[in-house]
């Protein structure tokens, strides 16, 4: 089977993709502290893998990840404070992601997704995309459909209720938690190391935030909430979920076969 | 031996290294054509693949790869209009490496360096670094040295007489040619097919360019010039020569053990 | 009583304040819709009068309302289609909460708050905050104390349950709701005409947007879940929970007497 | 009698004001000293009871007023060090009225008025409307008309020669003077306290500037020339002056009943 | 003589300057429309020439003059529509003369002169000059004078009541009128041609703008008000009072001997 | 002859050259040291007269010439550290080319050629281009040509030949040697001082770029190989290559007559 790579695609090879309409998914990532089990790569690797299952179960092809995403915030994702958190600014990352997709439009895209892997994206993902539809505009191209999500909010009910016996606690402590964690062990089972997991109880932030942080509101491990009961299969499950179900919303959105 | 990647590492693992002194390379790349033979993510792959050798050989790490790079030119790489070729512009460029330096700073890096795997970064890194340097002296910091080239330049002069024994062309028309395809013969094997390498005679370039490129200038693989001599023993030996000779001036420059 | 509105005090007032180290505190607005029954101004008008509130309660001061915010997004205030949305791009906004607070710290303010009435508008006043502190630290001001919030985030559990008798629907629907409603009811009523409330049902969004927006999203009239229970009395309830909390979390992180 | 101001209004209001063509003023204002009689908020209040007054007048709305212009200057207005003077940098500025114009053209807008309130702001509107004619060419819009003012620039022949009868010195000088002071008089005469009027004699500037500006040449009040003779009655002449004749451009430019 | 145009100087020569504390005056032009009887360059030969003047009588040098200036406006220059009035957008022109500073400074220029020939310009350079210091503040420079003027506010009252008999009226309406004829026949007559100096009754407008401008406003030529009296005599006392008057402000703001 | 300089026309003469299609050429330069015998405008003083002589034998127009480039680079030209280069971030060289190129097409201009006299500014020019293509293409502009060079890349290899009996290095090393030095004897001979000709041996640079630059990388004259050859009479060949060459470049890509 062809790889759904951009980067590993010859160039005739991604020129037969735009003469059929595929739809091209861009994963913008970050590089941000995951706690002492997991890499700080987290946020770059899980939405790639993502976007990999969706465009293999949908014949989409993904483009290469960005890799640096907006500065890491306490309360979603420890702060910027942790060594190795690398982030872009707010206009970088968001020229960042209209240039690609402005290029990929120039190349006869039409049908795009965003594929969110770091919270803190979001609202700059948006702005590149409103920036790109009014590039389009000026240029006079009018048909075309640009889908966004942060993965994780396609968690189905059923199997967050068992991922969390006790109760979901919400995707803001989800950071370098169970649900990051299953799904690394499940895609890069290699760069986790439970053994290291530490034992902090869940972080507890107050309605507001100060700048500079205050001591005391992100646990030292930088991990938000508990993460012991993270395993491979839970990872495999919300995988599934994810591909199964952000890829009907690209058939239905994007009005594919 | 633990990983040089800073995608899989631990932040207390990234901590170590920043109190160690440890140097940091970034690869900077892009997304351009590289002829029917090799994939888009050509210019991303390799120096990524060069600084992980050379952060091996000289106890350095290595920063998340960007991906994309300036827009193609057609002396240089074929030019934009091949389809695939996905492109930031150069004021995203300079603030995405600019960002990321800035970031590594902050984290207490001092030894720096930018290995370019795409001739057309060359200036924006260069801005990139001398925008970076600026921010890092308002804030007092003095102590920085950074590195930067485009790994190419060390290819030794009798490694050169070998690979081209009718005399070297110059690196202005190895674009996706002997010496690339050879290393990514090396490096990435499973992306090249040496039986779609195009026939292409070398492509001869008048001393200016238009905007818009004239046909026939870039051949139509968009391969500049005959690669069929490449193969996996020079890429080695390519390889080794580039963490070798990078490798030591990295040590003479960053004054390493 | 001297006014604590910055836009109704001569300089050498608000010199006096600057000698005391009194808090500035800096509401951020939008023009944006909000049904048939309330004006475009909400999103102003709500941060301006708790921003009053809170600084009558401290003895902190308020900056002239920024009354343009980020583009407004269906899924949380209807999205930029609906007449009479008028906002400003990523990059202004963040410039303009920049620049104000820069200028405020040139003066000498050490002790500011942002306070947003619109929820599109957080990240970008975060990273507003972030690079003014970059600018701060440039210039040696090492002495500064930032807070940020929404101020719908302090509503106290039991209100909120008061005013949803049968279960909190979630921040996401409240726009032109039941909480700003009843603010508006309690703070501007000219502005506010219950008899034209609209009578939709609540929004149902899937886990995605896409852009263009899908017919039939949003409902017509832009009120995003039913505000029919909206009062006066209730909005009473609201601000003084705000005015007390924020006001308690200032006095907390900034050490007010 | 409606509102004329979009804060006030509905989206559904805004929106049939956009089917019937009626034109929009946008008052761009500051927050700068203004002397020990006058508060900070000077600038943005007079234009946007200018703006009102010519609404009412000729059928048009006001959108809400930015409230922040470009730094004061010491010739113009006392300059930057005055405390409480909190300014955009140009490009905040040029930006903020670009995007509110930008917006307001997307709604359908194609009669626009800017009324400027601070004599800074000038070239700094001029190029906002410049940038968005440029933007609705892209975008096919053809028929915009954009109309540009310092509202005194109106003041008639006869009224400045009763109102300075030793001969007008000049609009230079009339920071916190006169105009202003008579001015503010007739609108929040709550906010000015004649008692606290400076006795500085007129100020005397070199034909340059220096940065910084020199000792004594700007007075220590920040009042550029003697405003004792400013009253309420010489404040409701002016604005009538201002409404009827900025009206009756109106009028004339966009083609009005 | 040793030249005084850093353009003809060696580095050495600079250099030298440097260490004796010379002052630098950086000429900021346009290229703008002058009428029938002068060219494109005239903003930018005057400025260069008065500069030119005053290093000379000083001991002062200058930089290379900035060809380009901000968009010429109906009112001031004739507006842009004019073939030939080719221009910087703001944001280009603020850049541009912050570049050239922020280099002059850190060559060691302490006393630094912006001599405007471009009545547009104005704000840009100032803003130019706000940032500049902005940024010398974050690196420690606190020892930095920066002047800044339009040439023609200098001119004496008893040369301007020779010049125009009639009364002056003003030097909104002097653009390619009596003093810039008068002073390019004195600078470069052979770019001068008085037979085909239009015969237009002096520009009237009203105080306002619209853009786009109305048909009629300005004469054909774009030439503001009549030139028949411009001779080179009248060129050379102008300039002579410029260089006199520019001088002597110069020396004592520079606290030159 | 009429000039071919806009600078020296009126309006109405470039008028005329827009009707009839004229080419418009815009030479690109920097103020950067250039050895103890040259003057810091060199790369201002060359394309401008390589322009010069082109429009004259071709039946083109010259802009007014861009007199700062891009920051000089120590293996291209020094570097920054010696006093008087005096540059632009890569950010204002980028909008100030853009800029003067949109509004020669909003003039009329269809064929526009960019003559580069600085190797640094290369990568910035040609962004420059494609970002007013960009532009032209959301205006609707579809027949535009835009030519661009290094002037210097037209010298034939009989001439190379004859300059350098021993070979040629390179044009590397060319700065203020033997080309430049040739050039300016012929243009400008009053500017040149052969007897101050520094004797320093080749510069010798390793394949890479430190940031600082390392002591004795640069020759302290800043000659980057030895000049002593250089006359006159090479300079009048060079300049007659050029013209000839880039002219007749520029007759076949705009079709001249």
């Amino acid at each position: 089977m062809a790889t759904v790579l951009m980067q590993e695609m010859t160039w005739p090879a991604f020129a037969d993709h735009m003469k059929r309409g595929t739809p091209v998914l861009v994963p913008v990532g970050a590089t941000e502290q995951h706690g002492y089990h997991m890499p700080l790569g987290v946020d770059a690797y899980l939405p790639t893998a993502v976007s990999t299952g969706i465009a293999k179960a949908v014949g989409a092809i993904v483009a290469p990840t960005i890799n640096y995403g907006y500065k890491s915030q306490p309360k979603m994702g420890g702060g910027p404070a942790f060594p190795g958190t690398t982030s872009f600014d707010a206009s970088t990352l968001i020229s960042a992601v209209r240039d690609v997709l402005r290029d990929l439009i120039r190349h006869g895209a039409r049908k795009i997704a965003v594929i969110n892997g770091h919270y803190e994206n979001q609202m700059f993902t948006i702005e590149a995309i409103e920036l790109v539809r009014r590039d389009a505009a000026m240029l006079g191209v009018t048909d075309l459909t640009i889908f966004r999500c942060e993965y994780w909010d396609f968690t189905r009910k059923d199997l967050l209720a068992k991922l969390f016996p006790a109760g979901f606690p919400g995707y803001d402590l989800e950071h370098a938690a169970i649900l990051e964690t299953s799904m690394m062990l499940h895609v890069r089972p290699d760069l986790v190391d439970m053994a290291r997991l530490a034992n902090d109880p869940p972080a507890k932030f107050p309605p507001y935030e100060t700048f500079p942080v205050r001591d005391g509101w992100v646990p030292p491990s930088g991990v938000l909430s508990p993460a012991g009961t993270a395993d491979a299969e839970k990872g495999r499950l919300l995988m599934e979920n994810y591909v199964e179900d952000i890829g009907a919303a690209l058939r239905k959105e994007f009005a594919l076969a």
